[in-house]
């Protein structure tokens, strides 16, 4: 009865739960898919507390012919999600997530995630790139990425978003990346990607939110300088942290250098974010997100 | 059917399983636990490779009774455990395992195992101090543990190991943690506390095993010192890892300050060992540890 | 010429300068020491911007006699101070500074700093510990520190810290360390030690400031929690930053959780901006600190 | 006499001394550099013992007319260099390093150098790709780099050598990186760059040195994979460390996983180290390599 060989990736499924805690979740969630013979690869859940507290879990399973048969193991583990009161999705790891990646006029982030996706670690489609600025078009046509220019002009945001969304539908994007984009988007345009916009802000939120976080750590001597990927909700640098991650800076660094190191970290808290976002292993809970390692 | 407040610290047991992978163990496991009034609060499991690979889990439970239906419980698993061709145990929580640590003549790593006891961080009950020297009696003695002296001299190892030996059967002793013990266990010893021997290696294993790290890293022109904490087996320093850290040195520091930076780095490093150990995270495979976060 | 054996510590001293830049002030104090006879050990220095910018700069050099010569050398020393405009300051490396250590009810900062003290990588006399609860007494007692119980009662805060102060002048205290004290010191006291009191803040200043910072870094979701050690100035929390460090964390923390871990973030980063401010590696400029390596 | 705004990039020296360790040194450098119109900007040194050890120094300066006065100033400096038996060298800022990249398959770390190259923070010069492979012949071009394949086949090593050798003859090339280039240098090469060729090895040496680090590091269960850069000596892996770092693994890590994440490691450290040294910051030392921050 064990696996054969030569297990497909279109049989790979991630199940994503949170719901009220209570005794029995686990075994009536691992039974369900056994009983359909699926096998659990990776199983993590977490709960805030046992009694009366959240519970999250998500379930790494192969299934033979999931592809096919995901509608109706969606139909048949409706009446055990309601008996919970799960909130639940079950994501098709063959379905790769088609990702736009926005941008101004840094290109770090932008070239750390077309690099990791060419080397294969991120599993993910860049399907585009939209930028306000025209400085990153060729980079993107280097990697063969199609690239839309939108300036965004004051007074004009608005017809702006209006064009960036109707791209975003033309494209079938599931996610949207901000990589070092200059703008803030509109409650409007973010209302219609919920969860699925990640920003990198740099800085160590909660610490220096809003505009030139470098010149004020530098300001108040700081001794570590940190970038922080989170969604984007409609208030400002406010919404779920992803991830963080901090460089050490001493006396030395100026302002310029700081902005400079920065970019390092920048590009690498940014697409750990994405990678993890993509391989459906974050769980947004209230303001704070759950992240399955 | 919300689990009652006041859950005892008697009722937590945890499962540590090892066996080949096949598909439905985690939902066997998980019934037969949810069948026995059991819930669930954490889960990990592992496999190699789900096509003949080696699987390995970690349950920790709730379950109303324990400590009187603990025996039931394991009779009634061993069939399963057989059929799935497991080794595991069954470890209760509240049974709080006994240490003795063997010492030299370095205070920093006794110190802060005593100090992660008292402050209520290391789980276990540290029920002796064996020392070949005397410089730390006054400490075991301003914690409140026994302390017993016992040289080894020259050609005489063997005694002094029967004595060792027969302290650990008097104080009922789960486990020992060599905490800068800077003598040599024969396999004999070791053998009789097959996985429950911790030693503190003060270097980055594989790198400078044996004796005098510190000088050889500083004569290696190393930029991190380290530092690694292992299950002693009969090959010196060639156990199995259960946690690595390191720390940036640079031209700067003379081989003496390696040996200072680096009691910082083994305390640490050595009282997280013992924690995962005590709290039953951690399974030895092989010559390899998988340790459960 | 070379330097005899056996330098003594009494002849190693350590001298501080902040001043405007321009061309020819290293030159200017290393020629100074040189035809004084003593011996650069180490050098190090900063220029914010070599066109008008501040200069810093910190050198340790060896002086046969220096304990006898130092007001000597002082007095030669200002007239290139004075045409230099520098602030500066000589400090006998022999002459160790004494702190007083003000605690509350938590132990392992202040017990990080006794044992950092004993087994000699502390450079300072813990002379005294000053409480506002009588918990930790006996820790003193154990280390054979003296111990002043001094509670602070709402409505009483002036006739405590003339108490403290009437302490810290009996036993000769040159800095005082705020070893998680849980009060807030008038602004009063903290005029008379100016840039000499060190308190470490349990969150990565600026963000999470004022009390209970764990339980807004969980709120927050952080992925990192941090502390900092810190000058303390009239406004809370704001003081020039001396050292910061960051342990990561996830969401199986829980607040209590984020406290027990912070602990041993606190106690290292706290020992660590004592161990320089008392080797005089600190120079407060504005409200930032530079720390020379 | 502040310095004027508008300091040029050619006024910048770089000055790398070693010698016996004596008093005065430091104020004989500074005072020939002052007497000379040069400016400080920045000076560090070391002293492995002021008694009877080595003492390295490194100064940054600025001299107005530097590049037209450089032989002048080395002339002039002899005579103090003699005295104090000093191995010195005085670099030029504005004299940009040209460097040939050698590599295999492998992108990233090339990429790495490339980009770092564009975005200003990598002082060098990327004149040359050569291959041993064709694979990096588009990203060469894409870049704008010279690239040449040179296929090193069995037996005729030699050969392919000197063909390399002629083109960094050609392009004039100052340091040769080998940026996870898959064959081993003949001593012949080595000794004609003598400290001037930068390897990227996969682990953390002197653990793994040779084939294969990856899967020896999953072999022997390490909790953290390393990267080391260093200078290539006769020796295989066995030359100057010029920089290494670590990252955190467990478990559920392959071995293919160790090799994917250690590419994000390679890179960044491969990186830091061509950075110092092209910067002037490094100095060898026996089999040891002083790098000044």
């Amino acid at each position: 009865m064990l696996l054969p060989y030569g297990v497909s990736y279109e049989d790979i499924g991630r199940l994503l739960i949170s719901c009220p805690d209570r005794p029995g979740i686990v075994a009536a969630v691992s039974r369900f898919l056994f009983e359909r013979g699926a096998n659990i690869i990776h199983s993590d859940q977490h709960s805030t507390d046992p009694s009366g507290g959240t519970f999250f879990m998500r379930v790494v399973f192969q299934m033979a012919g999931l592809e096919r048969r995901g509608e109706e193991i969606e139909r048949e583990f409706l009446p055990l999600a309601r008996s919970l009161q799960m909130d639940w999705r079950l994501a098709h790891a063959a379905r790769t997530k088609r990702l736009a990646i926005l941008v101004s006029r840094a290109e770090h982030a932008l070239l750390e995630l077309l690099w990791r996706r060419r080397s294969g670690d991120l599993g993910a489609e860049i399907a585009l790139v939209i930028a306000n600025h025209t400085s990153l078009a060729e980079t993107a046509a280097t990697w063969g990425i199609p690239f839309h220019h939108i300036p965004v002009e004051a007074g004009h945001k608005a017809e702006a978003e209006e064009e960036q969304l109707a791209l975003l539908r033309t494209y079938e994007i599931d996610t949207v990346v901000l990589a070092r984009y200059m703008q803030i988007l509109t409650p409007r345009f973010v209302a219609q990607f919920a969860n699925r916009i990640i920003n990198i802000h740099h800085s160590f939120l909660p610490a220096f939110a809003g505009a030139n976080p470098y010149a004020a750590a530098y300001e108040r001597g700081v001794k570590l300088i940190g970038a922080t990927a989170h969604y984007v909700t409609a208030e400002l640098d406010a919404g779920p942290i992803i991830e963080q991650d901090v460089q050490r800076v001493d006396h030395r660094h100026t302002p310029a250098d700081l902005l400079r190191l920065g970019r390092y970290l920048e590009r690498v808290v940014l697409a750990r974010a994405v990678e993890w976002h993509v391989e459906d292993r974050v769980l947004v809970y209230g303001n704070r997100a759950v992240v399955f390692s």
